[in-house]
């Protein structure tokens, strides 16, 4: 029997109401003929509800009980959907994430999956029970405690679950119809992809179009799972997450993401010697801070200037340790600026199609963009410009690889 | 170390607040030299709006994801607490029913514990942890699932863990300040009881003065747990609930319990023949109807009138199975009246002290109270009267059995 694994959001069953249209779901893929295994988040804002019932406790709750009182979200949904699947006449069974076999490490509130053991799904599988699993926790090898995946781990869950029973595909419900060449708020004549590749997926996913977890991507990459993101409120494809291999490609460039949450932070005339780069950004790790751009260009002899981005609620905490940092190292000062944003052209096939970040400069340059940093992978190019330009720009990049629904232009045409 | 089992019912963990009272009172029982276990209920009202969201998915909600939804109550309840012992800098870990060893049959919402598996938390408790368990839920033998104990069992839970950790005692609090000789609203010179036997305490927490959960009393008689039952809000000594031979006693009866929920019904005229009450009590027990009084009386050569109490609530299923029964056996009708009370005397020493009872009705004879129906135990006389009557009928039989603060009597007084 084809099985088929799939992830419903909060927003998919915050209310009573919308878990009873996710049951109709779940019982239709029933009926069609597949083994249904179903995970879902907690309800709409539980999870921040119950966030704000241990600040009332205290300031700094311990990681492992915040994991503790996080794990109830989820185990109200899966009882709800239970119930409601139940009531439709299927055979239904909810399991919490120990449960279900997810076996974490023990980072509480940011646990990482480190296998799954599919034992008691299949055995519920095999008994014709849809199964549903609670996203976003699991159990620790080494304390059998309860751990959280932290934000959008649902989405992990559910891929990890579908490479462990060698299901056909694993199907993310969201909001959105799919994986889009631009937002459509900004674009509206940006198109639905069919497909895209799981490094595409993941620098759209890193560059501000946050559709499924990056964690999420990088673990169906590593075991193979098809990934069908897709609406819950729309009977439609959506876009599927597979093998670069797979992917039916005739556009060099998928997509069009921005990023309009960037903070900007340069340290100035930081001496040129090693280890400076790692005494600064293992700081800024050691406080959880993820930096994005980094650029450094050395503008005399011996000193460099070394420049990167963060988000701007990062911004505070950011400055303390480069300021820091540069007193310790002996730079001028540190700089910083917001009012920024990133636009970012991805493709896979980018590394063979010389020409196309020219292509990318002349469509900013012709809307007079001007362009504050750049930054490259084998897979994207990124411009980081003025906040208020973020729009032109996307539209203009848009229109210039040709992206839109009635303009597609084929892969052979962009070329420098 | 001295082990102190403390319980925690849900209003004394209503409020963020409350929680960090408890954690207070726990830390105070840690710093005294104890090792603490601390179960838990659900906050306030949890359960009940954890049961009201089940209501708007499903009439008939399936038993064992009600239990999987509302094991979160107890869930969120431990991780607070957890939250504030840590914030006052004592070491701590919550554990749910599951991973605190609560092992129970599969009777989904109203298991039954089988056993304790105290391994992790004596392990816990060795690593110099106080340790939270959520009451009320288990994992059930069969089928590793989470079960509820029903309505109460956070008190079964205690004395369960109590038992298997060898305590020295388990602490109940409550919001009274113990077990009385009668309900202080009722009698004012009501007085606290020192101590009092289990199967008294169980007369009296069937009789209407709830105080215990009866099933943890059993419980505790079975493995010789002395609880000591006292206020969450005041410290004091409340009513220590032991052995028949540890309490000290100089009463015949310990106490005056009453009952204003209680509904009367006769089948009239059942033909006399083997069978007839078994037939009837069965039918009720399907519908887990808890009859109380059942009495008895041939008043002709081939019939008899079998009549019976029943909490009001139950009244109207009741009836439709009398109604039934005594079609199906041939008796002339079926009586019933609300509008009456019962009042009881309990108390272990009166199986060998004659006229007790009859003092009992002699105090309600000379308040011109009737009584229309008496059932006795070995350890208890209950009697039925109307319920205006039932507050003139308590005192009475309290200041007769000197029970009263000021008027202590001695056993010995009490003589028929």
């Amino acid at each position: 029997m084809r099985i088929v694994v799939q992830k419903y959001g909060g927003s998919s069953v915050a209310t009573p109401e919308r878990i009873k249209a996710v049951a109709r779901r779940v019982v239709d893929a029933r009926r069609a003929g597949n083994a249904v295994v179903v995970v879902v988040s907690a309800m709409g804002d539980t999870t921040d509800e119950l966030i704000a019932l241990a600040r009332q406790i205290s300031d700094s709750p311990p990681k492992r009980e915040m994991d503790m009182l996080l794990a109830t979200g989820e185990q109200i949904s899966i009882a709800l959907l239970a119930m409601a699947i139940h009531d439709l006449g299927e055979p239904v069974i909810s399991l919490t994430g120990p449960q279900g076999g997810i076996i974490t490490d023990s980072a509480h509130t940011k646990a990482k999956i480190l296998e799954v053991e599919p034992a008691r799904v299949r055995a519920e599988l095999n008994q014709g029970r849809i199964v549903i699993v609670a996203g976003f926790q699991g159990l620790s090898r080494d304390s059998a405690d309860i751990t959280t995946l932290g934000r959008g781990g649902s989405d992990t869950t559910a891929v990890a679950l579908a490479a462990a029973l060698g299901a056909d595909v694993c199907e993310i419900y969201t909001d959105v119809k799919g994986v889009y060449t631009a937002d459509p708020r900004v674009v509206p004549s940006a198109r639905k992809l069919a497909d895209i590749s799981y490094g595409e997926m993941l620098e759209m996913a890193s560059l501000g179009a946050v559709v499924l977890q990056p964690r999420s991507v990088e673990y169906a990459a590593q075991h193979g799972v098809t990934i069908h993101v897709r609406s819950s409120f729309a009977h439609e494809e959506g876009t599927y997450v597979r093998e670069e291999k797979l992917v039916e490609r005739d556009m060099v460039v998928v997509g069009v993401a921005h990023d309009t949450n960037v903070a900007k932070v340069v340290l100035v005339d930081v001496p040129d010697r090693p280890g400076v780069a790692h005494r600064l950004f293992s700081a800024l790790a050691a406080e959880h801070i993820n930096v994005d751009m980094i650029v450094q260009s050395t503008k005399q002899e011996k000193t460099t200037d070394l420049l990167f981005t963060v988000t701007r609620d990062d911004l505070p905490k950011t400055l303390e340790i480069a300021d820091a940092v540069a007193k310790e190292l002996g730079a001028t000062g540190v700089l910083h600026a917001t009012g920024l944003g990133k636009v970012s052209i991805v493709g896979a096939g980018m590394v063979s199609n010389p020409g196309v970040a020219a292509r990318m400069f002349g469509a900013l340059a012709a809307n007079n963009v001007n362009i504050q940093v750049i930054s490259t992978s084998e897979i994207k190019v990124s411009c980081l410009i003025d906040l208020d330009q973020v729009p032109v720009a996307v539209r203009a990049i848009h229109e210039a690889f040709g992206l839109g629904e009635e303009q597609n232009a084929p892969a052979t045409s962009v070329e420098g």
